[in-house]
This record gives C-alpha cells, sequence and structure tokens, in this order.
C-alpha cells in the first residue's frame, strides 16, 4: 500500500511528459501553419472537496489556434484534475470502493485540430491517466489514449501511411497491439444512430490499461509518449502534402456536413466529453473540440460513386488499411 | 379496465387533432415564407416485437423546409409510434410494470423553424401523448408539450406579446397553468454546462400530466390542440414584424454562435432527441431539429452591454415577460 505522497514522482513524470508534447505538437503545428500561434489559457477546476489543495480541483493549460493559413480552429490541451469520488463518477467508471474516501486524479493531453481546406483531415488524440485513492492510500491506477483520424475525403495512400505510422509505434511495445486497438477505435468513434458509420478512418484508440507484471506504470506512459510523438510525423505529412489543394464550395460543404457528425458524436456518445462535463471540467475547454463551422442538412445524401461517397463508404465500413501480421507470426 | 380496441377512438381523435394542426401550421409557415414550401417524408418504424402491427411498429409524417425567403430550414413532423416497452424505455420512463408483457404508444407533432434573418427568433414546439398497455389492456396515459422562443436579439414587445399569447390560452383552461409551465419551460432548455443558461427565453413547457377527476383527457387533447394553434398567431406575428430587417455578418455570426447553444442543449440535453435514437425513432426526424449553419467559436463572450449580451443576459436570468396573477385572485 503506498501512500500518495509515495506516487508522487510517477504522477510527476507523467505530467512531464504530456507538457513535453504540448510545446513540441503545438510548435510543429505553429511550423505548419506559418501564420497562426497558439493563445494559451490557464484555467482552474474549483471544487468543494478536495484531496489536496484548498479551494482548487487542479487545472489544466489549454491552448488554442484560430484563423491560420492552414487551421481554421484547434486545441492542444492539457489537464491535471482530481477530487473526491462523486455518485456522477461511480456510475461513469463503475467504482465500487466506499463512498465518501475515496479520491481520484487524472491528467491527459487531449487535442482536436479543424483545418479550413477540406483535403486536409481533422485529427484528435488523447493520452490520459487515472488514478483513485482511498483514504490517501494508492489503490487503482490505468491508462487510456487514441488517435483518430478525419478525413473529408479520402486518399488511400493517407490512410495507410497514417495507420502504419500508428502500426510501427505499437509494434515496438507489442505486437498485438495495433490490431486489438485498431479494432477498438473503430468501435468506439461511431455513431450509433446513424447505422453504425464512423466519425472517420480511425486510428488506434485504448482505454482501462492497468500496470500489471508484463506492462508496468512505465510502459504505459511510454507507450502513450511515443504515440504522442508518432502524432507530428503522422499528421503533419498529410497536412504539408493536402494543404495546397485547391477546393471549392461544394468540397466546403460536404466538409462542414461531415463536421456535423463530428458534433453529434463528441455530444451524444463520447464519454470523454460526457464525463468532462458531468465532472466539473471546463466546458470551453472540452467544447473546444466542436468544428468552427458546421452544417446540419436534412437527409443528405452524396451521389452513389462520387468523392463523397468515397469517404462516406469507408467510414460505414471500416477497412483494414495495414497488412495485419498473421495469426501465429510472433 | 379497457382493452386497446376500446382506446381507439381516443387515439384516433388524437391523431386527427394534430394531423390538423401539421396541415394548418405548414399552410400559415408557407404563406409566411412566400417561396418554399413543404416537401413531405413518409416513414415507417421497424421494431421485431410489436403490438399490433407485423413488421411495422408506426412511422411519421416529415415535412421539411428549406432555403425559403424567411426559413433556412424546419420540419412540422407527426409521428405515431409504438412497441414493446425496451429495458432502455423502462429506464428513462421510471416504468415499474411486468417486463415482456408491457408495450407503448406515443403520438405527436414536434416542430422546429429556423429563420435565416437573426432577428427572426428560432421557434420549437411539441405536443404528445403517451400511453402504456399491459397485456393489451389500457394502463396509462399521459400528456406532455410545449412552446419555447429562440431570438437572438432581444425585442421586449415580441418577448412580451409571444408569453402573452400562451398566458391567454393557459387560463382559458386553468389560471395557474401559466405560471406553472412558464417555470418548467425555464427549468427544462438549460444547458446545465454552461452556467445554467436557458437557450432562449422560454414558454411553456408540461409533462407527465394524467387525466384525473377535475382534468380529463379530452380537456389536455384540447388544451393541446389549443396551444397548437396558437402557435399561428403567437409566432407568424412576429416573423412578419421582423423578417425584412436588414442584418449584416456580426448579426449572422452571433445567430450561428447561439445556434450552437441550441445544438448542444438538444444533443446533450433534450429528453425527447434522447428518447427518440434510443428508442428506435427516425434519426433524420429527430436531428430535424438542428440548424442549418452554426459556429462554435472557443470562449466567445459578446460585449458588455452590447445587443448580444442583452440577449445572453435574459437567457442566463429569465425575465417574468407578463404579469402574474397574484396569489389568491382566483
Amino acid at each position: 500500500m503506498l501512500h500518495k505522497t509515495e506516487t508522487k514522482e510517477l504522477r510527476n513524470h507523467w505530467l512531464e511528459i504530456i507538457y513535453g508534447l504540448q510545446d513540441k505538437i503545438c510548435k510543429a503545428l505553429e511550423d505548419a501553419d506559418g501564420k497562426a500561434t497558439f493563445k494559451e489559457d490557464e484555467w482552474q477546476r474549483t471544487e468543494a472537496c478536495l484531496p489536496d489543495r484548498q479551494g482548487k480541483g487542479g487545472g489544466g493549460l489549454t491552448r488554442v489556434i484560430a484563423d491560420g493559413n492552414v487551421f481554421e480552429k484547434g486545441g492542444v490541451n492539457t489537464s491535471v484534475v482530481y477530487g473526491k469520488v462523486t455518485d456522477a463518477m461511480r456510475r461513469i467508471l463503475k467504482i465500487t470502493s466506499p463512498v465518501d474516501k475515496s479520491t481520484w486524479f487524472a491528467a491527459g493531453l487531449s487535442l482536436v485540430i479543424h483545418p479550413i481546406n477540406p483535403f486536409v483531415p481533422t485529427i484528435h488524440c488523447n493520452y490520459r491517466m487515472f488514478e483513485l485513492y482511498e483514504d490517501d492510500m494508492f489503490t487503482d491506477r490505468w491508462f487510456g489514449g487514441g488517435t483518430d483520424l478525419t478525413p473529408y475525403y479520402l486518399f488511400e495512400e493517407d490512410a495507410k501511411y497514417f495507420h502504419q505510422t500508428y502500426k510501427n509505434v505499437c509494434d515496438e511495445f507489442d505486437p498485438s497491439f495495433y490490431s486489438e486497438f485498431k479494432k477498438e477505435c473503430d468501435d468506439y468513434f461511431v455513431n450509433t444512430h446513424r447505422n453504425n458509420e464512423r466519425r472517420g478512418i480511425g486510428g488506434i484508440f485504448y482505454d482501462h490499461k492497468r500496470p500489471d507484471e508484463k506492462r508496468n506504470t512505465e510502459f504505459w506512459m511510454n507507450f502513450g509518449k511515443a504515440c504522442g510523438e508518432a502524432f507530428i510525423h503522422a499528421y503533419i505529412s498529410i497536412v504539408e502534402k493536402r494543404k495546397y489543394f485547391l477546393y471549392n464550395a461544394n468540397h466546403k460543404r460536404w466538409q462542414e456536413i461531415r463536421r456535423g457528425r463530428y458534433v453529434e458524436f463528441n455530444l451524444i456518445h463520447d464519454r470523454g466529453t460526457v464525463f468532462g462535463l458531468k465532472t466539473g471540467g471546463r466546458t470551453e475547454s472540452i467544447l473546444m473540440s466542436l468544428p468552427p463551422t458546421v452544417r446540419f442538412e436534412y437527409d443528405y445524401h452524396p451521389e452513389p460513386g462520387s468523392e463523397e461517397d468515397k469517404l462516406l463508404q469507408v467510414c460505414l465500413n471500416p477497412v483494414e488499411w495495414v497488412p495485419q501480421a498473421t495469426k501465429g507470426e510472433f
């Protein structure tokens, strides 16, 4: 049994990782944009009853970019929040430990980037650590995260490159990860109310990964860090390749319709959004993920066989973009 | 104990009311628009296990208007749906009756109108009847409904006129209704994640009204009908007064930002939307309520004292727009 003071070093190591990623990623995005820079908002979460600081429940560093050459709206946020386990949280996280004495701690990096040009995809990624304490004694810890790509037009080479990049990262840690986390991603970002349409072409997603003898806390921290670093080449290369593509009003309209599906997923289905809004997270930082301009048209369907339809079809039927290792190969 | 065949006449009477309202309201809106007309979509709900028709679970008549002179997007829908009580429904409706043998029936009118001009308000109204059956025997029935106005700029005379119109309707039925239903409306259309900002200036809202000795089924049907008819002069008069107002890009931007709050309310908080999406309603008909073009800006705040701020303040602090009857007056 460890007291929370004894786990502080691990928490600080994770904070170093997420702050480091935040800096690097913001810099890479500013370079790719060439005009807009990130504006920073530091916020504090207030909660009546707290684990270790009076009047505070943690906070976050929200960095937003807007109206750039390439990026219309985006945010690269870190948050470090903690508090008493509430009933809402108990339900959401399925916590069974006794009431009153349990506290939680969560820290993560979360980013969403919405480009102007419909040929440049939207991207989201999130890497987080959760801890639970009973009477200030450590009881549980788990990791979650992932990165998923939401193109408006499908370039198969981009989809393959994106998935291959994350497969390479996964393979360095465990050859079973990519196929498992790719499937979890396809199963998570789903608009169930729209015929199980995915919001994009997926990527990787994992959750509730508890350190064990085989893969300790350090392992999961390093995995999150490696995935976060892969973001830079995975995404920026695609941005550089597509950012000068010419587009017209029809392309923009389709982008805004697809952005509507992004809004639907985030507000109706996304666990992170619901959890944040119900546990006293900062609304503006959570809803930073919503696209800048959106269009909701009644019963819109792209013409079968069109470029728009081609994208829709891979959202309805997820594709294996990179060759999987055959069973038993490892 | 009545068998469902014996309550059929009542159900048909309610259907006549909602279909009649749908026709009248569509006609009045088309006249006010002067260009666009409603397009009709009939849809059928399929459900594996049904109360009285094989392979069907009811359906609806969706009528949508788009790209008019006045109205950018809108729908005036009726739906008549029924099925076996599912676990999801049991939770949402807090039904305690035995599993397997219970069936439900719901029929209602639902409309949302999004005008182009930011000086013309958005309006929503909904009037519905719910019934529960056990083994085909009638067990429960309730009514719900309401109308609420979502202006982008505040004209106090419009707000007073709108509320006065519904107070007059309410007063004809019960002098206690208006103040009760006005408060319910202010308490319902709330973005709790945004400092309890209301989505507009309210109106009336009531739910779970079960017929009793004082107010029977006929009473609640007539009340819904009278409210539905009041919609026409309550809303169309305001439309006629404001539809030629000149507006600029800043007004439109503010309208699109406020529309974003409308989306947030509908997808995060609205019981009707959640219920519809989780009980096999038709997604396109349910999400017809979403505004045509929307803007989500990070941490946007109107200038204090501006016209935009004036609207925001009455959303944050609901106003009594019409004089209330003093206690004991009746």
